[in-house]
């Protein structure tokens, strides 16, 4: 867990900042787990609409979650407003794995590390697929190689 | 139907913008109606913490709702923005019903304008109470009273 | 608020029971209020799609919801199972309001009382259209009269 | 991914079944990936209240999550109903880690399979602290040792 709890702001390429809602809170006061999940999918779908020219209603190829993972280091609570940095952590030509860090307001140190694995497949047949070049494209400019793990290191 | 729908910025004092979520879409790609009751909440609650020194873990009483309604004007889709303006249409002792129009970002006609009615009770007992005097008079800010009725003019 | 109170299983026609989710109760330990709305919008449109045929993804007409309301008599709970109740207030040829009550299960008075206006637009243009002839043949099975007013009674 | 994929209903001890709701389909008019942690969250917190006597509103320890996961292999769409199987993976006398299966209502192949892990801490300070004796126990009951790996099998 230590690898995604030393993130840093630094780490992400692309941020936006979210209100948290009234409902995000759960019976303990707290921001539920799922609603990190919900900010992951804004965030991507967000960056897909705004700079990689997809548009959900009509493209012919759409990214469907394969996986999904979230590691939790610090509760928010409503009305804290969060700050979400996203990077690409690979990129395949069908699929790419996101991932995303979820920050207390102006603060360095996560929250919550999360995110997912999109496999793009074809609208109706739903067959796996190339993803569009301009998305490929856009995409290209979050991802950032992983350092080698320190075990490897000589 | 035609009174709500002619709101105006000018008719809310307290404003906030929330991002739209991937999630508020429904199947035909616009924000779906629940969302707006969500926002209410957002809004209404985040006023209560903020200006009113409501804290919602351990305050004694608590407002409940007891009646919401909301009409809509025009839809809204993620990834838009949205601001939302709040007033407060009658202020009772253990009362209050809010109004908050919905706006495009930067927009001056509302996309839905709705609210509801917390009436306050005791945390445990769930009984009527009063209000806490801090939230009364937070809420007395916000509080617009509306023009009488055309029928009533001569 | 009498009126809608009142009511009791025996005023609705079509019953589907939810279970509700841990996110379903906000900080007050109680289900939130725009849950209700979330169980108003299953009810109906899964009505519409098992018994009227309205396929929601190809349709050339759907429901746009254009006002929505509800009152809140007694307080609900995870991990309560709710039983709703279906009917149809209005029948327009491109506009229906159904009724929603909410039950706790097996109960007889409602925890709650609401629905909506839906008016049928276009899919694309989104302009104000005929509903589909076996969406109104469905929904006509869940109209009921309201009984006049007392005052009118003579 | 393949060990999850050949999850069955038999490798699974308690059950409750959801109905999807209209809000749960994303633009692509299948269920979005977030609800299936709304899901886990239910039938954790249900077995918790009924087979554990936790008492959300009151018990002195609370189960946070630190840690979330899912693999999805087959889509659900609105308004199907939904088979949940509960399991513990691993319990310690703070921590536990749950799998669910997320079956279509009377399949036997999963569609997805996720889940997380609990720590538990005391109420208002936060800290790490035993399970109750009672939710222990009830845990006990859905724990199920994997098998050997087949590589460690000889």
């Amino acid at each position: 867990m230590s690898r995604l709890k030393s993130r840093r702001r630094a780490d992400y390429l692309y941020f936006l900042s979210y209100r948290t809602r009234w409902s995000d809170n759960d019976q303990y006061s707290h921001v539920n787990n799922s609603t990190y999940n919900l900010w992951f999918d804004s965030i991507v779908n967000t960056y897909l609409i705004e700079c990689c020219s997809l548009d959900p209603p009509t493209s012919k190829s759409i990214g469907l979650v394969i996986s999904s993972y979230c590691e939790f280091f610090a509760p928010l609570s409503f009305p804290q407003v969060v700050d979400l940095g996203l990077r690409v952590n690979k990129l395949g030509n069908s699929s790419v794995t996101y991932e995303v860090g979820v920050f207390p307001q102006g603060g360095d140190e996560p929250s919550a590390v999360g995110g997912y694995t999109h496999v793009f497949v074809e609208r109706e047949a739903r067959r796996s697929t190339l993803m569009p070049s301009q998305v490929r494209e856009g995409l290209s400019k979050l991802f950032l190689e992983e350092p080698r793990s320190s075990s490897a290191k000589l």
